[in-house]
């Protein structure tokens, strides 16, 4: 059912024993949304345990608290109440759900959430679900130490680009001048954010080195070969960033080898409906982000792709 | 004289004919306040011209009256105010200091200010001077129409680097929620700050294939050398933030080749003193930013530059 802040707030005080986790391949918000709900409910003086069916990026390990996230143990266990943040499908805990036998509450703000939880809220007007636990601290008069306000101003910030990104809102940029106020210094946060192993410089330079230009530079292409993805698959994430913001370029593809004959396909464009490209090659997505598998050769894969871009741009679709 | 932002308003009251300026090699924040003032002041029905003695460079062609900045004539002109937005300095106007004969308005954020309008508003606490314009619209209850909203956006954003920067306040933050509301699209304003030319990724690529490593992964050095330096100066900009970002890397150093024998060094720290690096060389700046000049090839430039950083890293400066 869904819940308001009110109900929450209920929930949180009829419970004694709490389970924390966000979703598997974790980014700033689950993982600063997870801290920050830890730091409030310990303050109330709950027993609050932090679980994770995933290792921390190295990225966020500067996020105060993140040394008592656990993984799951495989031993089940019956708190008062399973708190799941910022994940809209139940699959996307891991074994966490397996483990945890307790009535469940949800806090999302993906307009994709399957109302899997027993209480449900879910906001996707929200930026970020740190931006959904401000409301809720806004509402309970929650005092923020530094250490939570970081943790919620780093869930808010990642989520929407350091305020870049259509889901700001004023009350996101609101948010963020009130964690400031709290003690956080933006400069330290994004520079840690920033901060980027070396592997992660030297894959850029290796796939910056395959772009092409087709359609009178309409086109840009990036390729990331077998050699390159086999250690490095996750830093390829915003790669494709560098074709999009091209000058003049109408579409920004990324070939990725998944394996010799499968080959994922990244689509990106301010101007055009990248989505019906992909749906062409049985892919889905955005109408400015939208992605595919083709099952081939690179070669024959880049060949395809561009071809039936070639045409839809020529059709103006 | 410092004087107020009542004070502005009277002498905007007074003047009929005014010239609005800013400095060269002019940015976000530079263009953005010329534009939204210069929108502020034709609305209360005065003759504005605006004038740069510079080119506008294509990142920011995108703001709204752009078309309407001209360069100087060369002849001379006698309105009633000259309004400096954003230049610390009067050299930094080029020839409109010369060619408008008329008493000065400075409004600036620079610390380094020296002072030599007629009348100086300074706050350099503000993150630009675009803040310092929504202070005075505020004061003077002007209303925003969406292009000026739009340029005070990019004014702030810019010198701010997206609400990343120490110089972000509470404040900034809540001038940015204003704007969004005043209509403001912030991923497109984003998009467009983003977009580079396709030799701006080329140069990337060819700098980013020069990375060394030094003293234990501690140094990471990037060299823009005499070939990509020669048609592409400008796009080397910011081009060290990449060695800075490399986790455990202590300092980073960007040596460019100016000419055969001139080589310019950047400095970049999150940790160590870098000014008394570059003041050792003659050079200068902050802690964390510093730069200098070495006579000599490239080669011989790197070694001097890496004993010296090797020695003062043992010393743990």
């Amino acid at each position: 059912m869904d819940i308001n802040l009110a109900q929450i707030n209920d929930l949180f005080k009829q419970a004694n024993e709490l389970v924390l986790t966000t979703h598997i391949h974790p980014d700033g918000d689950a993982l600063g949304s997870l801290l920050a709900l830890n730091g409030y409910l310990s303050l109330q003086g709950k027993k609050v345990t932090m679980l994770l069916d995933d290792d921390i990026p190295s990225t966020y390990r500067f996020l105060p608290g993140c040394d008592r996230i656990r993984r799951p143990s495989g031993r089940q266990t019956k708190p008062d109440l399973l708190v799941v943040l910022d994940a809209s499908d139940v699959e996307r805990i891991g074994g966490v759900y397996q483990e945890v036998k307790a009535p469940v509450l949800n806090i999302d703000h993906h307009v994709s959430n399957t109302r899997f939880a027993d209480y449900l809220y879910l906001d996707d007007t929200a930026a970020a679900t740190g931006e959904i636990l401000c409301d809720l601290f806004v509402h309970v008069e929650a005092a923020l130490s530094l250490d939570m306000a970081s943790c919620l101003y780093t869930a808010i910030a990642t989520d929407c680009g350091f305020f870049r990104y259509a889901n700001t809102s004023a009350k996101t940029m609101r948010y963020g001048a009130s964690l400031l106020e709290a003690g956080v210094k933006p400069n330290l946060i994004s520079e840690q954010l920033e901060t980027k192993p070396l592997s992660s410089i030297k894959t850029l330079t290796e796939v910056l080195k395959t772009l092409e230009l087709h359609q009178e530079n309409k086109i840009a292409l990036i390729t990331v070969t077998p050699e390159i993805a086999k250690d490095n698959d996750d830093l390829t994430e915003g790669l494709i960033n560098y074709p999009r913001n091209i000058e003049g370029v109408e579409l920004a593809i990324m070939l990725k080898a998944a394996s010799p004959d499968t080959i994922r396909v990244s689509l990106r464009s301010r101007s055009i409906d990248v989505s019906r490209l992909a749906l062409s090659f049985g892919g889905g997505g955005h109408a400015r982000a939208a992605g595919c598998t083709i099952h081939g050769s690179l070669a024959a894969a880049k060949e395809k792709i561009l071809s039936a871009a070639a045409r839809m741009m020529v059709g103006k679709c």
